[in-house]
Parts: C-alpha cells; sequence; structure tokens
C-alpha cells in the first residue's frame, strides 16, 4: 500500500461510478467494492426482463470502465460492517472476509426492493432492481407462456399469462407496458397455432388514485391513456392486501387469478446504512450535510439514493440517477478540496426534468418542468436522453443502434429460459476450499 | 387432434430440427419436444464460456423458427419413457408428466458429457455441452479471477488462475485457445495494476500421444504448434487419475494445482436411448438401418449422435452436425415415403471434410480429405463455413458481424458473473401449483 490516502467507495452503480471517475489522475488510491464485477444501466432492466437486450448489454465490467485508472481498485463483495472508530469496513468476498482500511469513506449502495413487511408478497413477488431480478423475471414469464400453451382449462391458462405490476410509478409504467408489447407483438404470433384461446393480461396496479405521483395532472392522465390504448389494464386505488401463488387479493375485495406479481412500489435504502451509527431518516435514508459529508461522521459521505438532503422547498431530493452521479461527483471533489485543505462546496441539483416510457413512441416527459410532452414526442425525447446516457457510460453505439433495431422491428431477440442454478454445484465445490 | 398422422419428434438439435422443417407444409401433424425452448447452435459453446458472445446469441427460440409452420408444435419437457407398444411418449413439463402418441417417433436427443464413471471428476468438472454448462463456466471463470487479484499467497494465486482443459479434440482445443485469449487479451490488462504478478496458465491434457486423433499427422501437429504459439501448454499422454478442489492428478504420478478443469474428453448418448429395447452399439449408440430406422423398431428413427450406422468402410459415421442435420432430413423423408407408399432412400453423407479453430488466425482443416490447411487460411475457412452455417439456420447477419468485430478487436464484452440461482425460490414457489 502506497502512503496516500485511501478512498474507499462501497457500491459501483452510478453514484459511486461518478465519485470513482473523480478521483482518476488524483493523489489518493481508491477501492471500489461492489457485490457485482459489473456497473448495471438500471434504467433499462425493464428490457432485460421483457426479452428485448441481453444482461450484456445494460451492464459493463467495472474493471473495464478502470482499466486505464492505476489508482483505482476493484473488489468483488458485499461490505457487512463499517467500523468509524478504527476506520475500516469489513467486506465478505468469496474468499471470506476481508478488512479494509479508509481514510474516507464514500457509502452509495443504493436501495432494495421494499416490501414493507409483507411476508407474502416477498415470498411470491419478483422484484426488479438488478440484472438477476430481471433474468429470473424473463426465464418465469416464458416458462408460464410454455406451460399455459399446454393446459387445456381455460382459468388456469388465464392465470398464467395474467401478468400483475404492482406501483404506478416509472418503472411499473415501463415493465407493464413492454410486458403487453412482449406478448401482444411477439409472443400472440408464436403461441396461437396451437392455443388460439391464448391471450394475456397485463395489469398495473397502483394504491394511489392517480400514476405517477410527482408528474403534473395532464401527464398522469397521458400516462394512464396511453397504457390503455396500448392495452395495459389500469387499475387505480388498489392496495394489494394478501398473495397467494396463483391469486392476487386486493383490498377493497377483488382477487386477480395469476402466477406473476412484480413488484415496482416501493424502494429502501440498503442494509448497511444501518452500521453508520446515524439516525435515519423517512425511507431509512442518510441524513447528510450539503457538502454531502453524514452528520456527525466528518470522513464518511453518502451519496446517491440511500442520502438524505432537502433541497431549497425542503422537500428531499429524489431518488433518482441524475441526482446520484451529481452527488458522486461532488463527495469526490469535496474529499479532494479537504484534503488540498480547500473549502467544500455544497451540492446544487441541476435538473433538467423528469420522464417515463410507456411502449411504442408513447411515453410522457415534464422537460425542466415547464414543457409537458406526451406521446411520440415524449418518446423521441427520452430515446434521444437515455442515448445520451448510455454513451456518456459507455461508447457502445452499436448495442443502442441495435436495441433500436429490435425496438422499432417489433422484435424480442432474447427470449431464452436459461437458469444456471441446477448444475452450479461444481462452482461452489472447487470454489470454497481456498482461502 | 387433427385425424392427419402425428410425428413427435424428441430433441430440438440440429437433427431434430431439420427433421421438422422437412416436414414443414406436409400433411402431418409435427410436435417437437426439447427440454429447453431453444435452439443451440453449440459449434459456438465455446465463445459463450470465453465471455466472447451472449448466450442469446447462439440460441434461438424454437416457436420463433416454426412460427410460420403451422402444423409444427413445441413441448417445452423432457421425454423420461418411451412405449413402442402403445406408440406414445412420456414428456416430463413444468406441471407434470404428460403422455403424447405417436404415429411415428424420431428420437433426436444427442448426447451428453461422458466422465467414464470417474465421480471425482463429474463432481469437480465442467461439462461444455449445453448452455447452461457454458455460462456457469463463465461465472466459474470470472469469480476465481476476481479472488485472485486479493491473495498474496503465490501459489493459492496460481491455481485460482490456471484453467486445465481435458481432452483434445476440436472443442477441447478451441475452448483451451479461447480460454488463453480471454486472459492474454483482455484479463490480463484488467488485473495487473492491482497484482502485477498475476498470471493465467492454460493447460491443455490429451491422454493419447496426439491431439485430433480423426486428422492427418500434420495437422496434429500444426494443431499443437498453433496452441503453443498462442500460449497454451499442450500434455500429451495425460490422463487424469484424480480431482480435488484444487487438485488435478495424473496417472504418471505428476499433478496440477488448479480449481478449473473443463471435461471435453468424451461424450455417451443420451439416458433415453435406454428405453428403446433394442441392443446399443458402441458409445451407447442405437443402430439404426441406411433409412435411418431403428433396427426393430419399424415407426422409431433415430439421427444424429445417437444413431450408429457404419459407412462403406464399416466405421461408424462421426458425430458431427452435418451427419445429424442429414440424417434428420432423411428421416423425415422417409416417414414421408412410407406414408406415401414409397421406397425409402438410404444414408449417404455428403462430407465436405473436418476442421478445428485454435485461436485468432489458427486453425487447421482438412478440406474433402484431400486438402490440408493451416493458420489463416484454415481459420479464414473455418469462419466462411460458420457464417454460411449459421445464416442457413437463421438470418442474424449483424450478430455475426458482431461477432467478428468482437474477434478482431479484441474485446470480449460479456464478462458478466451473473448468478440466477440464489433469488430463484419465487420462480418455484409460482410455478408449481398449477395443473
Amino acid at each position: 500500500m502506497s502512503g496516500k490516502p485511501r478512498v474507499v467507495i462501497v457500491g459501483g452503480g452510478f453514484a459511486g461510478l461518478y465519485a470513482a471517475r473523480t478521483f482518476a489522475k488524483a493523489q489518493v488510491e481508491v477501492l471500489l467494492i461492489d457485490r457485482n464485477n459489473f456497473h448495471t444501466f438500471t434504467p433499462l432492466l425493464y428490457q432485460v426482463a421483457t426479452c428485448a437486450l441481453d444482461p450484456s448489454s445494460i451492464a459493463y465490467p467495472l474493471r473495464t470502465i478502470f482499466r486505464k485508472h492505476d489508482n483505482v481498485a476493484f473488489l468483488m463483495g458485499t461490505v457487512t460492517d463499517i467500523d468509524t472508530v478504527e476506520k475500516h469496513i469489513i467486506v465478505e468476498t468469496a474468499a471470506g472476509p476481508v478488512i479494509e482500511p479508509y481514510s474516507h469513506l464514500i457509502v452509495a449502495t443504493g436501495t432494495v426492493t421494499n416490501y414493507f413487511g409483507q411476508a407474502a408478497i416477498e415470498k411470491h413477488g419478483f422484484g426488479l432492481k438488478n440484472l438477476d431480478d430481471a433474468v429470473i423475471l424473463r426465464n418465469h414469464i416464458l416458462s408460464l407462456f410454455e406451460r399455459a400453451a399446454w393446459v387445456n382449462d381455460t382459468g388456469v391458462r388465464d392465470a398464467l399469462t395474467t401478468l400483475v405490476v404492482v406501483g404506478g410509478g416509472p418503472t411499473g409504467i415501463e415493465t407493464a407496458g413492454a410486458l403487453y408489447e412482449l406478448y401482444n407483438y411477439v409472443l400472440k404470433n408464436e403461441y396461437d397455432s396451437v392455443s388460439p384461446k391464448m391471450r394475456a393480461r397485463v395489469i398495473l396496479l397502483e394504491a394511489l388514485p392517480q400514476l405517477l405521483g410527482p408528474y403534473p395532472e395532464r401527464l398522469q392522465k397521458a400516462a394512464k391513456k396511453q397504457l390503455e390504448s396500448l392495452g395495459v389494464e389500469v387499475m387505480l386505488n388498489a392496495m394489494v392486501s394478501d398473495v397467494e401463488p396463483d391469486t392476487i387479493y386486493l383490498k377493497d375485495g377483488r382477487s386477480i387469478r395469476t402466477h406473476t406479481l412484480v413488484w415496482s412500489a416501493g424502494v429502501k435504502t440498503s442494509p448497511l446504512v444501518q452500521k453508520l451509527g446515524v439516525e435515519l431518516q423517512k425511507g431509512g435514508r442518510v441524513p447528510v450535510e450539503p457538502n454531502m459529508r453524514i452528520v456527525g461522521q466528518p470522513d464518511i459521505y453518502a451519496v446517491g439514493d440511500i442520502a438524505y438532503l432537502l433541497d431549497e422547498e425542503d422537500k428531499p431530493y429524489p431518488q433518482l440517477i441524475p441526482v446520484a452521479k451529481q452527488q458522486g461527483i461532488l463527495a469526490a471533489n469535496n474529499i479532494l478540496n479537504a484534503m488540498a485543505g480547500k473549502p467544500m462546496s455544497t451540492f446544487s441539483y441541476s435538473d433538467r426534468g423528469i420522464m417515463a416510457t410507456i411502449g411504442r413512441s408513447r411515453a410522457v416527459a415534464w422537460i425542466f418542468y415547464r414543457i409537458q410532452l406526451t406521446g411520440f414526442l415524449a418518446w423521441l425525447a427520452w430515446l434521444f436522453l437515455h442515448l445520451v446516457a448510455l454513451l456518456g457510460f459507455r461508447n457502445r453505439l452499436s448495442v443502442f443502434i441495435s436495441w433500436i433495431w429490435n425496438y422499432l422491428t417489433y422484435d424480442r431477440s432474447v427470449r431464452l429460459i436459461l437458469d444456471t442454478s441446477k448444475d452450479n454445484q461444481p462452482l461452489k465445490e472447487m470454489a470454497d476450499e481456498t482461502t
């Protein structure tokens, strides 16, 4: 180890990634830790789950990103504890636990699915927060359709092809729209020669009286209308009360026969934040000073979805990728400022608005919180901004073109039921015995 | 069910696929059964295992292939029994066992890895016969490198980065070459800033005194020389006697410290052939008449790797894709001939030669068993023939171009450790309770 200060960054999502990049060529040693060996472009997870994209199209090896940054090391593992007195962390790796010291720590571990303590939903539902989730959901849906093709009982068959998405935020809307398109443009054509009566339903449940909470009413209504014009059934004021393997029960007494509950109705911060020794705010978020330093912890910074910081209107900054990126960069710069004895900068969010896509030529966008776009124009804006984001993150124009190609040709080419769990024994056998 | 004859085809590999295609538009009802929902372009499996290709690039949904063939139905499942008296089969599906009657049956279930009864090799070794195998091997190798980067003990670290391939046939040679290239062109650059002493070894073990058994001596030697020029260590006359989690023991007393044994040293026919009620030949192969009908079973045909048929020189036809394709087509045509009261045709192999690739610009080819090519020319021939084969099988020029692009740019972009086994419970929970 060199004599340079050692910054440890926990989490290779957008916040952690942009923090690490900011240290390139600086006189610090950086250790980036993530439980995966890749960064995930999460806005397109739903496209992996709905067979439009390969997992590798939205994941990029972290070591490749930092191949030319000699001061950035990568460790694959899960941070299980933080010792703020000794200034080190404990990382659970495939080779057992290791201790890594830090001079400065950036925690950027993001959120996990929040089932709000409802064990039945957690047991039977499918999250959509990471690449594993997306592949598992893809396998599940394709398997159900294979089974449905050979079932004669109408009720049983319809339950197999009824897909329910819970949560009327951007992820829920995008997923519901993409699921219906997967059925309507692809699966329908491949099953109808055998089972002409096979049909799918995609139902979007939202507990509130409207979709897309933070959007203006006009866009909320446009989103609902566009979803319905596509074929998705939208049910508002619909709260899930219980789930069984083949049924979802709603609070108002209704029920839906289905084997697929995609839960996009909430997130909570990753468990690691409980090791920070501070009182957490709403959603388990970590209170930070405007310079991104954790309140009461001079050498620890929290950035991205786990950070709790109020804007000028006393509302917490939203858990969005642009916030995460900007906070990651700010925390890294403030660590460099502190080392150089310079004053720290405070967070000021450069916000270009919010948008959600619904399906082919369908989207809503609220640009700079002034311009409200719906339909094809909003969809073009969504495409353009994701193109820019994906390119900024890595130079993979060809992937994006192939994605647009898929999208325009109505094809979904990645329809593999690929479950690598069964034969996994050798992996564990040969991997568990070195230390 | 219609009144038409019902042909059941077991196996969606090359033999089964080409048989099913031959029935397109014929007055028969076809049921194609496979345990996967996709056909696998097996010659490129080693490229998935070595991070060069996405799984979806070499797998194509069977339903898509037969989308326009109204007389071909698909059932995902594993055939567990054949009742030749009642003329039906038992298929284990996700919804339980189902019985499917046939008027004619084509068995095309191919081969599985043969560990020759050596339990230790089966437990610790990695096969490379299907897409699951390829993804499991990819995950395993990438995980070992992540661990090796943080190990200080030289012996332990070298064991993690020593990759052993057993079997000097085409698969073993291709895999060993591709593994060394993965290390040499990609992984080396990503780990050396952190662990400058990290180095990998790729060792190819062959029990016989030469590689590529059926090839002429000149090509056998050229293959060995090319592998060694790449960086692969070739050990001939090397038989594995035992395997432990971190060591391979050879019969001659030598041992290799490693956590990775890729077993490409043998295949045997799938277990289903034991249900055919015939005496099996060498390698568990099923004796067939020259019209591909199983000896003593008038309505059952065996095609591809499971079929045992002698050529003019009294040698069994090799277990190769061109043989499988041609036998699948012949069996289908002979069933149509039988139905029409026409005489059956007999198998005559149109054989253009054999080839094996070793790595970038390295290959050996024996074209029409007359022209012997090595090096760049052989590699170009390999590329060209696989391009033609892939295009014949589906129109996916773009995938092939992207693959050549990867190959030429020395990149391996699919380096994800993606294990979907852990959270798989919901899939099983919600899938197991319908019938």
